[in-house]
């Protein structure tokens, strides 16, 4: 049900002519009442034209929908890209009869090419008239990239129902800011909520869902997560826990997915720090060693190389004894005090499985981190050599 | 000839059964009189057994000669690894009969497995006895991991001969400091230099070469470069700029020919930035170019991708202003005033080389760096994922 399952929400999805595919690659989403809104965007210097359009109209609180393009990135196009998104919001806001200023834009793919408007001009018209309860599955694919499935969640929480949309396969190193991914997340719910609550619920979430995720260490120009409170439910979350702990699985459960459709990947990589000085040297120390090519290569070819952890974790400058380090991969200690333990062949048969934890203790303290990645495979290499992100 | 090219050098290689191929794997090279020395060590705070037993050894100043070992890199062994290659050293020193405090040790391969001491012991007689002055090729064939060749240079300057030799493929990403791969490098030659000398010619030169080189991003737990100087020429080089320029030349040779053999690389990739506001930032900038496998891929597939040369640099914290960014691909303007310039296809024939340049300039100031890389392909994927370093 995606973005549909919640009360007051429908969805639509076309073909605009963005994908080379010749796929619905133009996802419509509007609330039948103004729901309120949070939104976190790319860190990255480079942003997309609609980054620039979203930003201010998040701020403003309150929006009717949002509309989506897949195939270009419309990023890396300038003012003129910037103005191109006004226009594409403008041109979906009249077509699903809502003011211009309440309606969202996203765009995900190719870097560098600007949106052929005119196409998104014959397309939004047939998107309004398609709007529909059942169309979040369908809209939920139209988003689609390199992904080689939708990614989707749906939760019940207190009378109040929130689904949710994601994209995301390759440049996924999400560094989201509130308030200010190419991973594309949207969270409808029928709660009524006030925009500071569901940006505190939002800015929660973040450091360990979609902030805690790499595929590739790239941080896209695009990347953007939207949380919307239409309050068709009639139910109020403000200062509710747990609406913020449902909001925050969702987010974690299409972190989840986005890791598990890693461009080429076969398998989820869960990588946890401990025993850090602080978590923010967890943090630092799990990034190493999610950003080594040489243990993401490892893990694809089922070999348990705790080395090539240490090596990561070495190269930062993250505070810790070479000879404490404790190294556990798929639940069987590989080094303790910094030394092999020679159960090699027993990690090696923990690595068939789809998910692999990876777990570094540093006897330092009491910092953590957990980061997903995915292993590294070479149809990422190939894959990427011929796609335009 | 290598190693071996100066006056006073003897080389030798042979089969110890470090590696699992058969080849040769333990070299020995050894001056006929007491040599200056200066060596730089990785800052990976996990370190071979090597680095430790070299650091002190080479602030001593003047040694004999070094033993090095491929397949097993003796880090991730902890005091036992020290220990190892401290013995080491004492095998090869007492063979060759030069004091053992003035004998070096080097190792290179797996990670957290110990050096097997008896095949050690039982090869470097052998070793003793084959020194000749001319086995600087097979020294250098020896010291090869995933090497697709030996790596090797000679210079002469002034009445001064230097020779040279390094290995290296993967887990490439050197970051090393003086005095305190798996890249090693060892450069002799029989001018007469004073260790303070050596410093500053070795310091001098680490940054533009090997410290501006990446394969993968690895920071290896091993990198070492040696720099020796036997006075066997009778040439006092202290001082001599000429002498300097010709070491940073030979430094920057080897660095190149390793970039030329990253593993599973077709292409070597140039990326310069220019216009930074210092060369600080400029090198922050273009080592994020150059860890990109997303734009690697793209090199490799032949697709002259700027999109992903401006997402790396935005992903950083350099200022810039991508509305002024220009970048230029195989001698071809992508993008001017950060908008494309539609000069794909011309671009695109230029990367049919075995070098491709890669030009940023961000308009702020006169900061510029450039760094080595290679292209990403499959092959570097599959090698890693069966080969333990």
């Amino acid at each position: 049900m995606s973005v549909t399952a919640p009360k007051g929400w429908r969805a639509s999805a076309v073909v605009a002519g963005t994908k080379d595919s010749g796929d619905p690659d133009l996802a419509l989403v509007v609330s039948d009442y103004p729901a309120s809104v949070a939104g976190a965007f790319t860190t990255n210097q480079v942003q997309g034209g609609h980054v620039h359009i979203c930003r201010p109209r998040v701020a403003g609180g309150s929006v009717r929908g949002v509309v989506v393009s897949a195939g270009i990135s419309n990023s890396g196009t300038g003012a003129p890209g910037v103005e191109d998104a006004r226009r594409m919001a403008a041109m979906a806001a009249e077509a699903a009869g809502v003011p211009e200023e309440e309606m969202l834009v996203c765009s995900t793919g190719t870097i560098g090419t600007r949106i052929p408007l005119d196409r998104i001009e014959r397309a939004v018209g047939p998107a309004a008239k398609a709007l529909s309860a059942d169309g979040g599955d369908a809209a939920a694919r139209a988003i689609m990239t390199t992904d080689t499935r939708p990614k989707v969640g749906v939760r019940a929480v207190d009378g109040v129902t929130m689904g949710a949309m994601c994209k995301g396969a390759g440049m996924i190193s999400p560094a989201m800011k509130v308030a200010q991914a190419t991973m594309l997340a949207f969270i409808t719910s029928d709660a009524a909520a006030s925009p500071a609550w569901l940006r505190e619920v939002l800015e929660g979430g973040l450091g360990s869902t979609f902030n805690a995720l790499t595929i590739d260490g790239s941080t896209s120009t695009c990347d953007t997560v939207l949380l919307f409170a239409n309050g068709a439910s009639g139910v109020d979350v403000d200062g509710s826990e747990r609406f913020a702990q449902a909001v925050h699985e969702v987010m974690g459960e299409l972190a989840y997915a986005i890791a598990a459709d890693g461009e080429g990947a076969t398998k989820v990589i869960r990588i946890r720090v401990s025993g850090a000085d602080t978590d923010a040297d967890a943090a630092t120390a799990a990034r190493a060693v999610a950003s080594s090519l040489l243990f993401r290569a490892a893990i694809w070819g089922g070999d348990p190389n705790w080395g090539r952890v240490a090596q990561s974790i070495g190269q930062t400058s993250v505070r810790f004894d070479p000879g404490r380090l404790r190294v556990e991969i798929a639940g069987v200690e590989m080094a303790v005090d910094g030394l092999e333990t020679g159960r090699e062949a027993e990690a090696a048969a923990g690595l068939v499985t789809n998910e692999v934890l990876v777990h570094a203790e540093l006897g330092q303290g009491d910092g953590s981190f957990e980061i997903l990645t995915c292993d590294l495979t070479p149809d990422y290499v190939k894959f990427n050599a011929d796609y335009k992100t």
